[in-house]
């Protein structure tokens, strides 16, 4: 049972769109991802996804609208609910989400993570 | 589905060991709590829990030994681990367990809460 820093996690991560595993319980993994540019566009078949802006701002966008994430603010992303993130500049996001859920959902991409590391 | 801001959110807890629920996915839930003072002795039997401190520091007593948070720090504790939460100051964490995570775990006390309000 360790503590870890969020901050001094996020400095480790050099790579966009490759979620990090920080910690496990319940069976969820608690990730820390740098974004940039667009992703794909992609579902969850079952799982929610909490996405919380740590740092800069992040852009998720729906087939009915957007939503502009700043620093501080969280979104909880149900399960079958098509979205996209789409960051301008670079922005640090944690991730809570089910162990085992997809970084691109339902679709393979060249953004696809099969394994995450851990830091 | 709504953003909503931690920040913002704390702003609105006046009472101290009194989680608040600010989010829900995959049958876990986000809380907010402010605290202060000494908590009691306990653990959970089922439930894994997640603190994340947001501002300030947080000692958390183990039977063997304490760790002390400060912000952007977080600790997982394990189902079974006897642990106490004190706050010489106010500190404000976040909070990741399964919904229906009793805030005193095996013992109930003054501190207990049995039902949380969602802000």
């Amino acid at each position: 049972m360790e503590k870890f820093n969020l901050y001094e996690k996020l400095d480790l991560i050099e790579d966009y769109w490759s979620p990090k595993i920080v910690g496990q319980l319940n069976r969820q993994h608690v990730k820390l991802a740098k974004l940039k540019g667009e992703f794909v566009w992609h579902h969850h078949d079952e799982e929610d996804e909490l996405f919380l802006v740590l740092k800069g701002r992040l852009l998720i966008q729906f087939r009915d609208g957007d939503v502009l994430l700043e620093q501080g603010d969280c979104l909880v992303i149900p399960r079958g609910v098509e979205h996209r993130p789409v960051a301008e500049e670079e922005v640090s996001v944690l991730l809570f989400e089910p162990a085992g859920t997809l970084n691109t959902g339902n679709v393979r991409s060249q953004h696809t993570q099969e394994n995450l590391d851990r830091i």
